[in-house]
């Protein structure tokens, strides 16, 4: 039996509160002795380790680096083996395209071909705005092929999702897209029998864009990746749960799957003091609160050791806004690891705090990934962080006599 | 592959002696800064752990509170989210009821119906003798509904099994107990189509059941829990790991339970040192025994926090006896935590020790939460439990070649 129908058995609605503080990408590896952690002064998150129950949380299993949306879904206590994500459907949620149960979507980006060659995926990176004249022109010259509806939506710079709506549409294809620049543009390609139409139809499209496009000095092209539907059978988080939870992110990617798992989005700015704001004023309307803090991993990803260390103190400062609200439960942890010195998102296990009154401190008083390895939940899979959450908040009944 | 495919195949009978010490619901949360297990003066219990290899246990998984049945079936090898027993069949086996293949038992209740509401559902807790005379009659007058023989057999103050014998049966029905008392009365429900038959011959028994006690004051009707039938396909210990085992235990749910999965259970009295003695007693003529404690448990459910730490200075006067055994292997650990100050089982994991030849100690030399929590077994899952015992007694063979 997994996780979520047990969780269906067991759950019972509370007014219990609680807050879940994901810091994306902190994890890390040591420059000079020290990992990023290790480095920052953060004394706030310290004593949160000091006052909780610590951990180490594998996201998928050991060795496995997982992009956001699994190590997201996971931490969520969505199983992310079971439930795969189209990066497609991630981009369209996130950038508030409504996606329907037949729909494929897919992520695009204009680009620049020349004698057949991708010479630039970005299309030197265009303008929002032009961006918005060029899919305006797409949508007018190119609304329909085969009786699919067909939409773009204009992201920021070169990005944008592209949509198709009607029967007997497959999101089993490959990227139209070589990857690297220099490389010929490919088509998508159907991995089952039941996607040669989609197939057919997107490749169809491309060839009809080249002639919209022709024209345009750089965005002459496009290229598509992440083809996906809507997962079928994904149960909504309140449904799973009977909680009614909020999601303080500011970016599409972290608002569109949180707004796939049925919490409602609310409306943040970019400054690091505006989830916790945001948390605030709406304390009294939610009683699950997801807040995502993505300064740790865009740090890391970019190799920036120094502002990743800076990031977690500049976090640290705001830590006491969490305890004054005195949550039920408070965890602090985050998705995935994303050490500065690789540059990208890692399988290395996430530090996980949990403070409650009914979870007892263990002797863990630093916030760091080796201190973490000591601490009294031992390494576990972050799937059961959220059978843990629930049943501190006394959100779980008792399984059998 | 699950670990029972895998015991099939890897056990192998030896000489060698198990002893499992279960503490009911050992596991606490602090009271002025300590738990029970803090608080206990145990020099015995605490030298076990520094004798033994120590770990923290999860009965199901993380944030899962299980009951009785699910946390001794994990203990015992066998996943508790595969096996669920229904409390029917161990209230049943417990009070020496047989249950056949296909006979389907339920608990009950004699309660007291005024005006179509249940006013009171223990019949204000009739006398036990009270009790084996209104089964008597009850049998007498209602032998056979249906072609459905009908047996009532009494247990303590106002509890009796019911056992329905006969062909086309099935457990898959609703509680008839509203539950909680000044509601109505209410059926029991077919939850699958083959169960409309079994749901109309219970509700037509509680029906007749008015006529037959319309003269009582109080037991004048019954409320029927926990409908179930013998689990298919649970193979006895015996069996799986080629072991002479024996329980020691008192209380009706653990007896039932551990003849259920084919362990001799042994006659003992409600003297903590008895089960003790019937151990010594019985020690040459079986390998793998069951001694459970219940009073920990018992003063936690209660929220009698002094008298479980006296419960737990109480047993550790005996632990010396379980040492001249000199056992290959001795374990004590617990099902499940039931924090006195919770008054209920919990999800927090248990403290377990092993002591043995083969399981080098590690640097714990205090039984409690937080020690065992540094012991260099780590936080694991009960199930992992019994493969453990059974290689450090060497009854389990090399896996491939």
């Amino acid at each position: 039996m997994k996780w979520e129908t047990l969780a269906r058995e067991l759950v019972q609605p509370t007014d219990s509160k609680i807050i879940l503080l994901v810091m994306d990408g902190l994890g890390g590896l040591p420059v000079n002795g020290r990992t990023e952690l290790e480095a920052a002064h953060k004394p706030n998150l310290d004593e949160t380790a000091r006052r909780g129950v610590c951990g180490l949380t594998d996201p998928v299993f050991m060795g496995i680096t997982p992009g956001s949306g699994p190590a997201h879904l996971s931490l969520f206590g969505y199983d992310p083996l079971r439930y795969q994500l189209g990066r497609g459907i991630l981009e369209s949620l996130g950038t508030g395209v409504e996606v329907g149960r037949e729909d494929v979507v897919a992520r695009g980006n204009f680009a620049t071909l020349r004698d057949g060659l991708v010479v630039d995926r970005r299309a030197g990176r265009i303008s929002t705005e032009e961006n918005g004249r060029l899919c305006q022109d797409i949508n007018r010259q190119l609304p329909e092929l085969n009786g699919i509806k067909v939409s773009l939506y204009p992201g920021k710079e070169h990005r944008f999702v592209l949509k198709l709506s009607g029967p007997g549409l497959s999101d089993a294809l490959s990227d139209a897209d070589p990857q690297k620049e220099g490389k010929p543009a490919i088509p998508a390609r159907a991995l089952a029998p039941e996607a040669e139409f989609t197939a057919g139809l997107v490749n169809l499209f491309l060839e009809q864009l080249k002639t919209v496009l022709a024209g345009e000095p750089k965005a002459n092209y496009a290229l598509l990746r992440g083809f996906s539907k809507f997962p079928s059978h994904l149960p909504s988080m309140p449904e799973l749960y009977q909680i009614k939870p909020a999601a303080i992110a500011s970016y599409p990617m972290y608002r569109g799957l949180t707004r796939l798992l049925g919490m409602e989005v609310l409306e943040v700015g970019p400054d690091t003091g505006d989830i916790f704001s945001v948390l605030e004023r709406n304390y009294d309307r939610y009683n699950f609160f997801y807040l995502h803090y993505k300064k740790t991993d865009s740090a890391g990803e970019d190799g920036r050791y120094e502002d990743k260390v800076k990031a977690i103190e500049e976090i640290d400062a705001y830590l006491p806004r969490l305890w004054q609200l005195r949550p039920e439960v408070l965890v602090v942890t985050s998705d995935h690891s994303t050490p500065s010195v690789l540059k990208s998102h890692s399988w290395h296990p996430n530090p996980f705090v949990l403070v409650s009154d009914r979870a007892p401190a263990d002797e863990v008083n630093r916030f760091t990934e080796k201190d973490c390895a000591r601490g009294s939940l031992g390494r576990f899979p972050a799937l059961q962080a959220m059978p843990l959450m629930l049943a501190c908040a006394l959100k779980l009944k008792k399984f059998g006599a």
